[in-house]
């Protein structure tokens, strides 16, 4: 991928602004906590991964900000500055799990302030290095599942600008194009943030993969004319059980993949397997504002004053998933047993 | 309903600008046969019936406009008039259906130019005038099929402003709640032109309606929590086996009402049904500009040059069909016999 969603040097974080995207291309720069807060709650940074290695840079980015005069205040500091963060969104585990690694070093002992922060630093630069690698093995492990001439269809974005650079779903894809795999993705426009028509296509279109741009409403139609061979997306929370939280939509997706025989498949690093959540009842679905529904884009769709009703993800039950693609290998049924066998 | 889709009085042809909605409620008038191909090539009139209704009176106003000198121009005139009507839109058959009966009066005898005007503005007003009349009869048969307290899902627009004032799937449900009978309804947005978050949701908040509006991708999820207990929707053409041509993302949200164990209903007057059309593979499938799906109004939604796939229609085949709500009944499977027992 020739961009990198977010960057973290002489203690600036600056990410791609996503909400812009496809029409600017544009890096900014998150100088204080309420900013890093206010770009995953905007959804200027998304993407299960990316929220995570966001708020780790967040915690220092903070920290910096308050400039506490000792070590108990900034302690005391950080793991109010945590808080913060993991109040930011609900759904996504890659964001407690990376809070949870912080606050695991903060809670060290340590002779100086400076210390804290350098190895906070170390700790978030680990996470951010270590989600690039994982993408990549992602993507070399699902590479596989394309086959030559295929169509693939894929919901929201899962790519590299949900992560450090490379994407899940769409890591499978890069790595696919890398191996000379010829194929075609449609891409589920995703409605109502359009992540799927703003992003996907976007970073499709970088990397010379052909792309189609459809409306949600037409996947079942292209299933149905035989232009899908298998459907790959990422996801937010993935439960003991196989249980995907993803974008909303993505249920839908998955009953429409089975009514036509189509492959199902969900990748994600294994930090989104959440082995303390047992099934998808138990993820918290967070409900986002009804404008916008209501709007698309700066447009107006809709009366005004209209009743909404906005959840911004859906559970894909297990039975639905044909495999679920990390980067340590591709999970099969029964879904408990793999994933309790990976000792997370 | 309080509105009127369109209008004819003193040789003139009004309508509501549907793509105006909600924004803006306007008539415009259409004084050539050019603006009268235009409103329905640009959907500024939509909707099976609507459609049909329209193109009769646009041949009134082409032959007005022409002008012609003798009897025999007159008729020829008229016969290509028809023709450039019949080529605004492929799928919907009341189009058809409605410049048949226009052709029939035109290929008459007739003493003057005036007599044969007469004749086809007679005509043109009998086509509106039973409409509305069909529509009230498909209310009263759909009517019981709302229990109390229940959630309706309907897809697209097939309310008033689709036929002469009183819809189709939405006549079931004005109806409903003119006896009285609590419900509420999930209105999908449906992208690309978003009818249901501009029309559907519009019209419903006009009568009353409690309504609600998600996105596309939100029926399934909406299915799953036990919101809706019955989807009726409408259609542009309903083959001799019951399969049913309607908006793009009609065939997915059947699919998954079927998932849901959610009955499914088409709402249609009979001269929506086409015996000629022996199954759903034959009806024509309207493929429209990629630029809609790309935009909406002023709002570019993805890269500019992406590729886009954007039918108009999709067909339900007939085994996820419960039943086709008519103003001569409701059918039920067998269709083929159900159809045939019509006699149309």
């Amino acid at each position: 991928m020739h961009f990198e969603p977010l960057q973290y040097s002489n203690k600036t974080l600056c990410i791609i602004d996503q909400t812009l995207l496809p029409q600017r291309y544009e890096h900014i720069e998150l100088p204080t906590l309420e900013s890093v807060i206010e770009a995953i709650k905007s959804l200027r940074v998304r993407g299960a991964p990316a929220i995570g290695i966001c708020a780790a840079y967040g915690v220092l980015v903070g920290l910096d900000e308050a400039a506490p005069d000792s070590l108990e205040a900034a302690q005391k500091f950080i793991a109010r500055c945590i808080q913060e963060l993991a109040d930011s969104r609900p759904t996504a585990v890659n964001l407690f799990w990376a809070l949870k690694r912080m606050e695991k070093i903060a809670e060290k002992e340590y002779t100086s302030i400076e210390r804290l922060r350098a190895a906070l630093e170390m700790e978030a630069i680990a996470i951010h290095e270590e989600d690039k690698k994982l993408c990549l093995a992602i993507g070399d492990n699902g590479a596989p599942i394309i086959q030559e001439g295929t169509g693939v269809l894929t919901h929201c974005n899962a790519g590299g600008l949900a992560t450090s650079g490379y994407g899940t779903a769409l890591a499978v894809m890069f790595r696919a194009h890398e191996l000379g795999t010829p194929f075609e993705v449609y891409a589920d426009e995703t409605r109502p943030l359009l992540q799927g028509a703003r992003l996907t296509a976007w970073e499709l279109q970088q990397a010379g993969i052909p792309v189609t741009l459809i409306c949600d409403s037409m996947a079942a139609q292209v299933m149905r004319e035989g232009r899908i061979q298998s459907v790959i997306v990422g996801a937010d929370r993935v439960a003991a059980n196989g249980d995907a939280a993803n974008k909303i939509g993505t249920y839908g997706v998955a009953l429409l993949a089975k009514a036509h025989n189509i492959p199902f498949y969900v990748a994600v690093p294994c930090s989104t397997i959440d082995p303390e959540t047992p099934e998808g009842a138990a993820i918290p679905i967070e409900q986002r504002d009804p404008a916008e529904v209501r709007h698309f884009l700066q447009a107006q769709s809709a009366p005004e004053e209209v009743a909404v009703y906005n959840p911004a993800f859906d559970v894909t039950p297990a039975e639905l998933i044909t495999g679920i693609i990390t980067d340590r290998g591709i999970l099969y049924p029964p879904f408990s047993e793999a994933i309790a066998g990976l000792k997370l």
